[in-house]
């Protein structure tokens, strides 16, 4: 059975516009002789009334008093009725859709309120509707406990859903339909020569999503690369192909590798460095600062053990309580707000001696200090000022040429 | 164990202050010591977002092509939405609750979308719950089907979820908490001194709500009939009584029935009375006739056969309709617009011979012709004149002496 695995984020389903492009996208499908697997998101944008936001403020009218199971079943709704939605809109065009909630789909988790994980897909029923050649929709977020708990899946969870799905039924593609037109190699906000890329790894773009590009979540990618399920993240609004994820030897296979040694730029805005003196050796100093950050769930960064001490970063968000909790320590922080993490990725920087030169060069040259650095296989990271970040992400892209990245139509 | 069903209607949940209401009612059982369930219908006046009519306006986005199936797991979240809300103020203040979809608190249906029956409800969980100490709030209006399918119960659902669920448990009692103070001996928009009601029977209540009184759905009443569950109808904004709702006997038996041959009126307005002159005979009138209001879902009322030919009323909305039909099959119906029916419900009038002197002699003296009548053991049945309405309600009220009914804090 040829299938293919589609996911609508929530604006994709807010208004007619929109959702005429998602029926364009399925129909193009379906008259392929494709059978077809629609993840949906929530409706609409915060504020409207059906949108995971509003249910939550909803949630909120009485503190924060709902107890996690309810809040996940209260949520589920969101996505059960842009399921049903968009039933009735294929429905309507005479296109035979059922709509499943997470569980009817079969899909079972742990109870992890808000955050939890596929256990298990029992795939017995979406087999049997795709048989009957009806389009399933999944109600994305959500599964099922086995005592049929509602469960939701926690930060991108729709996204985890179609690729899970996409594992389970062995599907030849998974459709991440979003506003964008596929991954970029940099913020085109903040680049604005930012190109599409045709291609990244899975490794790459759990690089970016996890240095802060808005793309696709880590879980939903570690899913399709586990069961080598392609995904491909494309807009709604087009009908390019967006950009293809799978495995680098793929890519490099099928001859749609550019084989570069830098694809993309991250960048994470809002950070604070640390800087602890160390007095006692710096055992001590690590263990005791890193335990308190943990028992706070304070989540530290570029971190750099030093003889002299040891400098990391947080969130600015979580700096007054990191820097608290450093007095009562015994420590004096010296504090530097206003940074920003910049990430240079590229699944084939590994083992090239030049990419930290390129890095430095071009930064010196444009009079930015690199304030920290780390660096991975894939993934080089600097941290500078963030009233710099402009000038720094824009000179690192032309340095790396990514301005130059090929045309195309996605 | 001790235990009360409690059930609050959309607009008891969908302002602060209602919710106030609602949280004192709750509180004054539990400090009582009584284990509670508590039943609740979808949010908010017809408009709101997550009332009944604005999931069903999005289900009409695109035409009736919403399939039964679909419809009901959409309109299912607006309970879901309501209870998970209730059970967030119950924990802001303390109160142990679990909040449960109609399925997780084992209420099963057959599959009959839009109006399915409960064919079993499985008490475990809900006894589970309880014996935790914890207030169970359940979704109303819904069930699930053994495959796990979420169905809805048709008009008056949340009623019927209440009643049934006391019925499964062996409640003391179900308290429906509505907008108004208990049962009227007639609608108060119509009857200026009409009476709020201590007590009336299942069957007179069950005749009511079919005659048109806004009260409690016939269904739920039949539910708490059959496993002798007594019902109040009560105000969510007073601390009084409401109406008691019982086995005839039992209110015999505790003093607490009136014995009156009249307890209360109801009405139907927008009644078309048809009349058709027989010509080939009785039998094959009302069989061709009747069948075809039949295969067109036009209900019937007032039928009156007689050698001559027949008379019966439809509801307006039918009348074309229903004119159509009799012109097709070759009659030319006499049509009287404009017409309401009044039903003067009693259960002590049964094998009473003056009741319908007294019927006649109020509306003779009021001008008001009687077009057609009909009756039960329990009930007379008059059909006048629309515009007649009111004044005919009125003397029916004060000739059987309705205003007298003793006054009562409710």
């Amino acid at each position: 059975m040829d299938l293919i695995v589609q996911k609508f984020g929530g604006t994709s389903l807010s208004d007619e516009q929109s959702r005429r492009h998602v029926l364009r996208h399925i129909n193009r499908e379906l008259e392929a002789g494709t059978h077809l697997v629609v993840v949906v998101s929530a409706m609409g944008r915060s504020g409207e009334p059906y949108a995971t936001d509003s249910l939550l403020e909803l949630a909120r009218l009485n503190g924060d008093a709902l107890p996690q199971r309810e809040r996940d079943l209260l949520l589920s709704c969101g996505e059960i009725i842009s399921a049903t939605l968009l039933c009735s809109l294929l429905c309507a065009e005479g296109i035979a859709a059922v709509a499943l909630t997470g569980g009817q789909a079969g899909i079972f988790t742990d109870g992890r309120y808000g955050s939890a994980r596929i256990t298990e897909i029992k795939t017995e029923r979406l087999n049997m509707h795709l048989s009957e050649g009806k389009v399933v929709i999944v109600a994305g977020f959500q599964g099922m406990t086995p005592d049929g708990e509602a469960t939701t899946l926690g930060r991108g969870g729709s996204d985890t859903s179609a690729t899970a799905l996409g594992a389970a039924l062995n599907a030849r593609i998974v459709d991440i339909y979003t506003d964008v037109d596929g991954i970029l190699t940099a913020d085109p906000r903040w680049v604005n020569d930012a190109r599409p890329l045709s291609a990244v790894s899975y490794e790459e773009i759990c690089n970016m999503a996890q240095n802060g590009a808005k793309v696709i979540h880590p879980r939903a990618v570690e899913i399709a690369m586990k069961a080598g399920i392609p995904v491909r993240v494309r807009s709604t609004f087009s009908d390019g192909e967006g950009t293809l994820v799978t495995h680098a030897q793929v890519l490099r296979t099928q001859g749609i590798w550019f084989d570069k040694t830098v694809t993309g730029l991250a960048h994470v805005r809002g950070v604070t460095q640390l800087a602890v003196i160390n007095r006692d050796g710096p055992a001590d100093v690590q263990l005791r600062v890193f335990r308190a950050m943990a028992s706070h769930g304070i989540s530290v960064d570029f971190i750099n053990v030093m003889p002299t001490g040891v400098h990391y970063t947080v969130l600015a968000n979580d700096s007054q309580t990191a820097i608290g909790l450093l007095r009562e320590l015994g420590f004096e922080p010296t504090v530097r707000d206003g940074c920003a993490k910049v990430s240079v990725i590229g699944g084939g920087m590994n083992g090239e001696p030049g990419v930290m030169a390129v890095i430095v060069e071009a930064l010196t040259n444009a009079g930015i200090p690199i304030l920290q650095s780390a660096d991975s296989n894939t993934t080089i990271w600097v941290l500078i000022s963030e009233h710099q970040l402009a000038e720094a992400l824009q000179s690192l892209h032309t340095a790396f040429g990514l301005h130059l990245t090929p045309a195309r139509e996605i």
